[in-house]
């Protein structure tokens, strides 16, 4: 089992899952992408991936093909399912089992359509898997937190190129996370507003930095981007919750998703890049004990972060937490305007 | 001039340095590696970098060979000498000028020594120039932090080959930093010993993550290390800055840096890295105005952080703040401690 442990200087939990990991000898040999070769997510071999746990399907038995969605375990997890959390001192240090969920959603059958592929009303229904398996896991008292998130293309940190989604549950909130809870409670406390709500209001205002707008939803090239082309997708309503956002609302998120990685794409040559939902924290369906971030999740603005990986200028950024853009938010967003798709 | 922009939702500042950069056009080409090209920082290009600031030379004037360790200007400056901050509101953001230093130190003539080739003589003298380079730049009263560096290999991030260390002054103190600064404020408050001695005292006794200890240094794998290989390297005695390293001390880093960069590289086989200093925030030799994080300075136990780019796994890390690792430090300490040399 991996180790989730914690950094007191940084003040950070880090998984540890040696078990899933290369021994120190495997480095020494640069990856190779293997091409054409076998996927474990195409039709035929549903038997070839741990035990399904959910399916949109229009025919075929559970393992079989016929589906149009489908969520399996992570053959390689960072976190598993079974066990307490054990949380004890070492020292100074503190660690807990590394209990949790690590699962990957399967966009569609095809090997390589992706999201400016599908029909918005494909995206609708992948949109509605990560709700249902959200649901599935708040049920669960040990998971603080539920990370549903999308690595595209290698130098992203995907390992296989069939299209999917990844999503993690842990027994504790994210740093990044807790910071944007911390910052959206102190702004509530201070101006008894919504601080998405004020940056959507002004950036609407602006102008300069808007990708796109609809009635539900805005994309946006955050202010202070740390990346180029990075974007920010949020609805224009308070909500902390993505798992309210249904019907017609989810359908005005689908046809945006799929409006912005087709900009994304026309753009930049079909970067590779990554997505991570912003969600409040997990409540649970039973809470007996919230912790501190729980207790914030209700002055939080759910949003979508799409990171393009364009750029190799992003090694000392771990050490410092200092990044240098290259290329100006009121830039990109005027490229991903004017591009034509 | 680059823009220094805050984030509100992170709390963090990004530099904007949109001169700096490429078109968004260029992105769509993949980035290629100049090899046996023309290089600026080799003997007899000295005209072709920005003039020289400081070097250690056995002879020849100022921008002609003849040096030991050279320190120009980077020729596409992140941040800016001239000018003041003027901080300033944005509705509800916050900028200012991208004003700061932003220096590179040509660690010596050789085009492809580095620190495993280096005399621990020559290691010392790069430590002294940086030393001095800091020193100087102290004075600035618009610098709250001094961040050395370096990036090498273009994994990495280094974008020429030439062994270079790259010294950037900032009017802010980065969020990494200041999380240290608190962490370290915090311990100390509750413990009334320092952080990183407490870590230190506990690692020397467990031994397993260990990689070396000399009479002034430690060099271990951290407890929580978010990368396989990292490495921290601090002194034994408490020393909140840098800049009283000197001496025998500093001989005794120069050496343990020449030790475990060479168990580095013939365990990983030249493996690209970024290290960074990590060290108490400027106070400036004139302070008229302390920010807050300055005061916090003496609690501060100075360091170095080595992280190796082995892994592609650090997309999503971004979005979230959740690091997987998949090599535990015990192992990599072993392996570290092993190695033949």
């Amino acid at each position: 089992m991996s180790d989730l442990r914690h950094d007191p200087i940084q003040r950070r939990w880090v998984i540890i899952a040696a078990e899933r990991g290369q021994r120190p000898s495997e480095f020494k040999l640069a990856p190779e992408e293997k091409k054409g070769g076998f996927c474990p997510f195409c039709y035929g071999n549903e038997h070839t991936t741990p035990p399904e746990i959910f399916a949109l399907r229009q025919e075929g038995a559970r393992d079989t093909s016929g589906w149009g969605v489908r969520v399996v375990p992570n053959k390689f997890p960072a976190l598993r399912i079974e066990g307490g959390l054990n949380r004890t001192g070492v020292g100074l240090y503190d660690r807990m089992n590394g209990i949790g969920a690590h699962e990957v959603v399967i966009e569609s059958p095809s090997h390589t359509d992706c999201f400016p592929d599908f029909a918005a009303d494909h995206i609708d229904r992948i949109l509605s898997v990560y709700q249902a398996r959200l649901n599935d896991l708040n049920g669960d008292q040990r998971f603080r937190y539920l990370l549903v998130f999308k690595n595209h293309g290698s130098i992203a940190g995907a390992s296989l190129t069939h299209p999917h989604t990844q999503i993690i549950a842990t027994p504790i909130t994210p740093r990044t996370v807790a910071v944007e809870l911390q910052s959206m409670k102190d702004h509530y406390m201070f101006k008894e507003r919504c601080l998405v709500c004020d940056i959507i209001a002004q950036e609407l205002d602006a102008g300069v930095r808007v990708v796109s707008a609809t009635e539900d939803f805005v994309v946006i090239a955050p202010y202070a981007s740390r990346f180029p082309f990075e974007l920010f997708i949020a609805p224009r309503r308070h909500a902390h919750d993505f798992l309210t956002c249904e019907g017609g609302m989810r359908q005005g998120l689908a046809a945006t998703l799929k409006d912005t990685f087709t900009r994304l794409r026309a753009s930049l040559n079909d970067p590779p890049y990554n997505f991570v939902f912003h969600i409040a924290p997990s409540i649970g369906n039973q809470p007996h004990r919230p912790g501190y971030w729980q207790t914030l999740a209700y002055d939080f603005h759910w949003h979508i972060e799409i990171i393009p990986r364009l750029t190799k200028m992003a090694g000392f950024e771990w050490g410092t937490g200092f990044y240098i853009n290259p290329t100006s938010p009121e830039e990109a967003a005027k490229y991903l305007r004017e591009v034509e798709i």
